[in-house]
């Protein structure tokens, strides 16, 4: 379709065409090689298309090449796939996301994406520009600046993450949410990564939903806004389910997607396989909107174009694999046994803090805890000290100055000595 | 490194500076989590990064999902890659480039992409801009308009591919090319595609070297210039190797890359698995510059952090299947072998051509064939009818009103039926 045609299906969601950038207002899909491939699909002569085949579709495979996928039919593995990503795959995650949503939730039919981050890279060039501000909570996930500030030149405007210090159990900071808000007055996206990356925290209940809550703030917000749900370490959850501090437990992609207004709100879901399936390789991720019919089929081909103008195409066997484990009945039992081993690691490690004395901000989810750094010490200086006295490799958070530890790679019985080391440096004094 | 210390390093290959665009000049890697990871990779303890393993670097494979890759290792096939590509796979993939260039041939260490396209489009992200065209021979693939024009605004300039009708077997239009280039008054980007999509040509010995060759008429441009050689069906050759329609049979990317000026000139290789390894779903291309040392290293840096806010990294599977393939002694016997199955078809298709007088422009490489369409014939007409009356399916190049015919999908054996059904419209008058 033109451009011209894009934006005008999107009249049934006015929020995203006043929300589009210049790139994202002249993204489409020409009627190129792909389209006329498509179009001549069932052709008993097929001369459209370079791949190299034996006359049926079959590849003419490379057996030294080959044998690495000799579990996924040549098809599958060595042939392209639509820009859009494996028409299967995409009904398949859609229904995946709907599941667990919510019934009456607006979901667009899932584009793939070649991993998470370009899910949020796509949403950043139909989003931003120099006068298309991003919020995040601070500290957020330092590759926010190189997607955004870097390459579309929008800046980022940030918000406490807590609404409070460490040794107090802040909790997540909707007030600041709600200010920040305030302060845009034109076109703008907001981000929130729940589970959180760097800080291992998901809201609680009360915080997304009520009066107060992080859903309220959003469909309040009078301006055309952009929500993109980071929802990369989705199902990670180890903190309470009851009492006061229970957490919300899901993506808040559901809730905000039905309570939007499509004259003001579009709401964005990115997820995918990377750590949902322990497949931080294959580069299998999903961009999904709030916007339904028409308009999300038009901004499923937006990005679908910047797709095909970025690689073209996602990697096929990746997707290939995805949709074989989606389509496995004992994937749910495999993914029960992986979160119970995490689970393990994210007590382990809460233990070892409160033993070790070693503060840290709330982490009740994800793959990560943050650690406060006492007033003096340089996160840097501390990273680096780790390393070569104590044989220890964590992330400095300059944002914050704090130190980001992943439990995700750590055996559980090892953690109460990755703790015990770095108390060893940071209660030095 | 920041950007100005990248562009810094820049001084040994003065062009590059000339010609990187506002966000190529800004692209830099900042020092964050796989830079912090990697600077811990020996730590005993290791909380850097966020892979889900068991603590000794294995992940916490899903067997639904692992069981497609059981002839890889699960490291390889599951875990992140570097923003490069891995080390490895650059290391044997710069050989294979020299093997080809010959000796004296200046080549960075190529940056892994995923896919071609997803090179081209690095390019056109570090050198084009509004006020930064891009010189192609026209006819040429249609998504270089997505990739340049509508990702990055650049104007497209044109000049013709051929030097005359396709009646009296014209050959590529260096004139054409001298004449463009000397309109040109500040940086610019040509980009050379042989073998050619859509025209399926390669250029004679004598279109390249001597003095009114390729390279001379590219050495002799006064401005800055970048040349991306797109060599995406590199090797795939099947005209005459001796006389006088003799192939230059090579990439151009070696005699330009020793003959450049790196005071004007930034050469840039482009090729990939799609092709040469039939690929075409694996998604793993290669971006290598004639700029060496510190220059090289910048540039592999700049491509690499557009990489990290577009996809992150690579598909690791198709990585790591590509390196296997490259190391695996019987390659070359069977990449000869697909060659060989390749050349039969491009033979069987000249002849059917010449027996049912369907006109066709020169081709003598690559996958594809291009038809001149007779005057008052539209393109799109033709290829409608094409499908419903004769149930062959063509590309349309509606540049030069004629059909693209790709032969690389059709056995020889068919061919000749394939374009009796193709005479019967062409020729219907």
């Amino acid at each position: 379709m033109t451009p011209e045609a894009l934006n005008d299906a999107l009249r049934s969601h006015p929020a995203a065409l006043k929300l589009l950038s210049p790139l994202g207002l002249r993204a489409a899909l020409p009627f190129g090689i792909p389209q006329q491939a498509a179009d001549a699909a069932h052709c008993e002569r097929q001369a459209t298309i370079g791949q190299i085949t034996d006359g049926t579709g079959l590849p003419l495979a490379l057996p030294s090449l080959a044998r690495c996928f000799s579990n996924l039919d040549p098809r599958e593995s060595l042939l392209y796939t639509p820009q859009h990503g494996l028409a299967r795959l995409r009904t398949v995650w859609r229904d995946h996301i709907l599941a667990s949503a919510g019934p009456g939730t607006p979901v667009s039919n899932p584009v793939v994406t070649a991993g998470i981050t370009h899910a949020i890279s796509i949403c950043g060039e139909l989003f931003t520009a120099p006068d298309r501000p991003l919020l995040v909570p601070l500290p957020y996930w330092d590759n926010y600046d190189t997607i955004v500030t870097m390459r579309t030149g929008a800046p980022i405007h940030t918000f406490d993450f807590f609404d409070g210090p460490a040794a107090r159990t802040p909790r997540f900071n909707v007030a600041g949410l709600r200010h920040a808000l305030d302060r845009l007055t034109g076109p703008a996206t907001l981000l929130l990564n729940f589970p959180a990356n760097p800080t291992g925290y998901s809201p609680l209940a009360d915080e997304v939903e009520g009066p107060n809550g992080i859903v309220a703030a959003i469909v309040g917000h009078p301006h055309p806004l952009a929500v993109i749900c980071d929802d990369a370490y989705e199902g990670l959850f180890f903190g309470p389910t009851t009492g006061p501090a229970a957490m919300y437990g899901r993506s808040v992609y559901g809730a905000l997607a039905r309570a939007a207004d499509p004259n003001r709100h579009l709401i964005c879901k990115v997820d995918g396989a990377t750590k949902e399936l322990v497949f931080f390789g294959g580069r299998v991720g999903f961009l999904t909107f709030s916007a339904t019919g028409a308009a999300g089929d038009a901004l499923a081909e937006k990005a679908a174009a910047l797709i095909r103008s970025t690689i073209s195409n996602g990697p096929a066997p990746s997707q290939a694999a995805v949709l074989h484990a989606l389509e496995s009945p004992t994937l749910a039992a495999e993914q029960e046994a992986v979160l119970s081993v995490l689970a393990r690691r994210y007590r382990a490690l809460k233990a070892a803090l409160d033993e070790h004395g070693v503060p840290y901000w709330p982490f009740n989810s994800g793959c990560f805890c943050l650690l406060p750094l006492p007033e003096g010490m340089h996160a840097e200086e501390v990273r680096k000290r780790l390393i070569v006295e104590q044989s220890v490799g964590v992330i400095q958070i300059p944002q914050v100055n704090a130190l980001r530890v992943a439990f995700c790679g750590i055996e559980a019985e090892d953690i109460p000595d990755l703790v015990e080391r770095i108390g060893r440096v940071i209660n030095a004094r």
